[in-house]
């Protein structure tokens, strides 16, 4: 899956991928209101109207970008009902031929580690079948139980060619108060970079390995450590756009190659149409005003990485 | 909710939680039949297998303790079908009168983890309606991303009198990874230990605060030193039993006044049955094996605070 990504991001030049990450204040009226007339204002209301929201952004973009990134937290909030909708919106991406992150951060000890990545990464079997029950493509984890409760995750991803961004240097601004602590002189989240690059050292794709890192846009020098830490993961970067990173400050999370790193970016694009920028599309249009939005940020994150060479 | 939980624990003479974390090779052939003939072997079936095993388990325990602590991992593992099971169970323990603790391990930055509380511990708006989605009393979550990765979840609780277990030291044996570094001196889970106790002082119940912790059995030393740091929050302590920790190692997670702490046993009550010590129920009556497995426990705990006077 890993080469996979490699060769989407040469495709489109953009080294992007965008956060699926709705809330219903994002979503515009005329969406919601035909979502409640068809299902009530009922979780099942909520859930179609950010089905029917992310179709739109996903049937406006998905020629220009690899990945998509749904924050599984904004579904689940509409219980069930959102978690349907998250698994429609991985298998319609899936039909676009776009590459599914899911941002999930889970992490547990080891045989509860195991079940998620059964449940997201990997299959499950009943009596004599098996399953793909969420089916996506990588998804996010958090490190802080240690090398046992990562390794099944690793597992899974090996034997079903899928992928892991693992928490390193989040992008919060209370990120520091953990993860910045110094360690034997260094701070915990360059020990956490080591394991990434051990437990990614036999899991290669061809240039890059299966398990990458996340480490915020908005710590852009940490990045450039960092970047040097773990050189053949791919680091997922949040926070560009509306946390406040910029595409200048983000070109140390890349190799010389280009590669090695991919920005994601939610609300700037799914909400793009909010914007005074792009409000010229108006609220019927919002899908083109996120098409719009997705160019100009390919736009800023190429340029700044042309620029830099 | 924690009052509750205290009042519970009183009553009982149970400072301890059932881990309803079933997996297909703990389910009795019996079960898994009739729930394969019903669904087939889909995810529904395995579900429905979950289902009908659990609803067995809580008749035959409800009475002997204050809570339950399903596992959702166990149930994310088969996708939608498992996660409606999951509510299922979280219902159908409510309508016994049971405290259910998530577990659910969630953490990420503000708008996300705000998003997760809503969810799991809090109330969506739809439109002009109201939901609670999940309903969970307490829930379990990591603490990697700092302060504003957790205020939500506090926020939440604070709203709606419910409660968390913060992950402090973990009962897994690579949690010291990172866990126990030295930062100035004090390991890591020390330092998060003295964020709970800050996080749950504007929280408090009757005599405990809503915000606790996660300590492992497995760690009954550091769980002495935690107490300390944390003297106003509940410790969930996992890792009894099937892990590897006993009555006698668990004195020092209680305070002087008996309570401070409940004790989690997953496989070792709801697999009981599988147990020589129980084999004589045989698989048709696990649930009698559970509920002897589980008076077993309260003596071997209650006997130990006892002995410890």
């Amino acid at each position: 899956m890993i080469n996979k990504l490699v060769e989407k991001i040469q495709k489109t030049h953009a080294p992007i991928v965008v956060g699926l990450d709705p809330m219903l204040d994002y979503i515009p009226e005329h969406v919601l209101e035909r979502a409640f007339q068809d299902c009530g204002e009922t979780l099942e209301g909520a859930a179609e109207a950010i089905w029917q929201f992310n179709k739109e952004i996903i049937d406006n973009i998905y020629d220009l970008i690899p990945a998509v990134k749904p924050q599984i937290a904004m579904y689940e909030q509409f219980g069930i009902s959102g978690l349907i909708a998250f698994k429609k919106t991985i298998d319609y991406c899936h039909e676009k031929e776009l590459i599914v992150i899911g941002d999930i951060k889970r992490g547990d000890i080891g045989s509860t580690s195991a079940a998620y990545a059964t449940g997201h990464i990997g299959r499950v079997t009943v009596g004599s079948k098996t399953y793909a029950p969420l089916e996506e493509d990588f998804i996010t984890i958090n490190p802080y139980l240690g090398t046992d409760g990562v390794k099944p995750f690793v597992e899974v991803c090996k034997k079903e060619k899928k992928g892991l961004f693992i928490l390193v240097k989040t992008s919060n601004p209370s990120s520091g108060e953990f993860q910045d602590k110094l360690i034997e002189g260094r701070p915990l989240y360059e020990h956490v970079g080591e394991k990434v690059a051990q437990w990614g050292a036999d899991c290669m794709g061809d240039s890059y390995s299966y398990i990458g890192a996340v480490v915020g846009a908005t710590y852009p020098e940490m990045g450039k450590i960092l970047r040097n830490v773990m050189p053949k993961s791919f680091i997922l970067v949040p926070g560009y756009g509306a946390q406040g990173g910029k595409g200048a400050d983000l070109v140390h999370f890349f190799n010389e190659d280009g590669l090695g790193a991919i920005v994601n970016s939610s609300r700037g694009i799914i909400a793009a149409y909010k914007q005074e920028l792009y409000a010229k599309f108006g609220n019927e249009h919002f899908g083109e005003a996120s098409r719009a939005a997705v160019e100009d940020m390919i736009k800023d994150i190429d340029g700044a990485l042309q620029a830099a060479k």
